[in-house]
């Protein structure tokens, strides 16, 4: 399939097309277009959210509980699809919070993790009645005197900072020096803290790093976290109720990505979940995915206005760009910028016939959705589609950048 | 000043502070920011503002006109204090004509520019009265039936891809293949067919690039732009009234950059203003400004919410971060992440006494607002200020990522 030198998207066989045009949740995207009365917009589609859970649960042994960090995608309506479907939610503000509550998630299942929450935040939190994810000894006077103001508890775990990374990760969120969590080291000094502020300690998170397709690297992070886990609880101040393995599963974005293997990562949980029921035997796993949930379930579709060919390149103009997908224009992480998956969504069927630069409106050329990428032969008013961008894109994005409207997001 | 392997910031001399808390429109930042009431905030200096309009007036030939780009900062308030002190104002979109056009300005003096304007932009624009940058042989006939829809006249000027490139420049925006303008070998087609659709011709406008430091650059550019519009508008439809010149000036962001020479920049456009009264006798020479003119002249306050050490590097973690300002975060545009200049702005006295990393409340090692930085020691409930702010800061950032409140602009 990858040619030596010229490797390929991974296929996005997950979406299919009829008669050349592409279509979600089974409706052709003319239609959608049509329906949703612009362009651009992300379209999320249900059938492949729930597809997803699916293959994770069928994957992973049941006992594992799954939770969806909706910091990749907090549109309301795709939060509340979620929350039927796995077994809580992680936000990572107030703001997400109040999003979590109103679709209807149980507040025992909500965990709230965050560097730098602010003391309203931590109020919110016990007065919603979540789990907190303690990241400094800062928060603990500050969560103990609301629980004293509002008469609550306040529920906490500790997210730990672990002695160790997570390998070949997209972003590395442990391991060294690092603004989240509390180190390793410092934890048995945060509990016994969390026990003389009266705090409710239900546990540990640990999150070592996100983006990640190598099953073996995964599986290698878990089993550390789990052992790093196993020695901290035992001067934990109440037994491990949580122990949040963080999440970490990364989907393919660039040429030469490939799909990661669950089979493995199942295969380790299963004997985890073994290894808890004798060594934290009140201890409910947990996994913490966003984009792995969502990612591949979302596109990005915007309007070509023009067809343009300047000194033998092709430009195709479109009415979308950076100001509503960041990361698809490599501004968001990337060290160097690579192609999203992108295809002519109404012409499916014709051959990558040309190679062609999809831009956008803004006078920067920052403005980048695809560079020099084979593509069908598209015209003014066809429409673009960006793949693998049910994550990190409206949110992620800077949208008011030089005044153009909104995006819209529809959930299919 | 720049001893080799560690260069330092241009010094922000342009600030001033008293009793060791940074001044803004002179007022001590604490004071400032409890009249804002919240944190964290933009904050634009207006006579730092007026400052930079009297800078440039001195330097530049009375005959320049001087336009503000407001794509760099298009926040109300500061497109109304610069309409009363620039020439003009330039928008990408129809969201900015609105802003320009709510702020006073004589759409006389307004152009609008961008690669991919929409069809009911370009109507905006004839609507208004004010001059659309062609940049694409597509928006010719949507211009004339918008003319012949609202009877009035299209007024145009060809945005023109030159045949060469702004050297050493922050971003590139003309030479080669470029979705910007169109191609300087294809203007004469262009503007016969600008004669023929009856469009009102005015003139050029020529943008190489952005973001230069170097003034024998910029004039090597300026030069080459006035002999490629000179060549061009032998065969205009007719006279050259607009010769729009482009910015490009750039500002000091990086550690071991320095501020722009104006001198020379000044000189040469005196050459070409007397050149352009033989030459082209009728064309006003126009400067078009964003960055330059407004990004010095503000700052980005955040508050410290901890001080945290982990394995021995200091954290300070505070409220703002790339959500509101990703320039500052190195993913806008920067290949490899820099430091802006920084500052804790309520201790301005204190001798840089620690190497610190001052980091935001999301989810993400991305969040970076200074890594490893020589800063004051700071303590909870400092104030943490970001330097070289007054552009693309706030409308250039992903403000709604992980749902925490907007930021506040002020200008004082």
């Amino acid at each position: 399939m990858n040619t030596p030198g010229k490797p390929a998207h991974a296929p996005m066989k997950h979406f299919h097309s009829a008669d050349g045009e592409l279509l979600i949740g089974g409706i052709p995207l003319r239609r959608l277009a049509a329906r949703v009365g612009s362009t651009p917009f992300y379209a999320y589609d249900r059938g492949l959210l729930d597809d997803r859970v699916r293959t994770l649960r069928a994957a992973l042994p049941p006992e594992v509980r799954l939770h969806y960090a909706m910091k990749a995608n907090p549109m309301p309506a795709l939060v509340g699809h979620m929350a039927g479907r796995v077994d809580g939610i992680d936000v990572a503000s107030g703001g997400e919070l109040k999003v979590a509550l109103d679709a209807g998630t149980d507040p025992a299942e909500i965990s709230f993790a965050g560097p730098g929450k602010r003391a309203a935040e931590l109020e919110q939190a016990v007065a919603a009645g979540v789990l907190v994810n303690v990241e400094s000894f800062r928060e603990l006077p500050l969560l103990a005197a609301a629980a004293e103001r509002l008469g609550l508890p306040a529920r906490v775990a500790v997210r730990v900072n672990p002695d160790f990374e997570l390998k070949s990760s997209g972003m590395k969120m442990g391991g060294g020096p690092k603004q989240f969590g509390v180190d390793a080291e410092q934890v048995p000094a945060l509990l016994a803290e969390i026990a003389a502020a009266g705090l409710a300690f239900e546990g540990f998170h640990l999150f070592a790093g996100s983006q990640n397709l190598r099953a073996e690297a995964i599986v290698e992070a878990q089993q550390k976290s789990f052992e790093l886990a196993l020695r901290l609880a035992a001067q934990a101040p109440a037994p491990v109720r949580v122990l949040n393995l963080g999440g970490g599963f990364g989907i393919p974005y660039f040429p030469g990505e490939e799909r990661l293997d669950l089979a493995p990562i199942g295969a380790n949980l299963q004997q985890l979940v073994e290894r808890a029921a004798g060594e934290l035997p009140q201890a409910a796993l947990t996994i913490e995915l966003g984009r792995y949930l969502v990612g591949e379930a979302g596109v990005y579709v915007c309007r070509v206005l023009d067809r343009k060919v300047s000194r033998g390149r092709t430009y195709l103009v479109t009415d979308g760009g950076l100001h509503h997908h960041l990361a698809a224009s490599g501004n968001f992480g990337q060290v160097i910028r690579k192609n999203y998956p992108a295809a002519v969504g109404t012409r499916m069927d014709a051959a990558p016939g040309e190679d062609a630069s999809v831009v956008g409106p803004l006078c920067t050329p920052l403005d980048l959705l695809a560079e020099q990428m084979p593509l069908g032969h598209a015209q003014e008013d066809d429409l673009l589609v960006i793949f693998q961008s049910g994550a990190y894109g409206a949110s992620a994005s800077p949208e008011r950048f030089l005044g153009h409207p909104a995006v819209v997001e529809v959930l299919v």
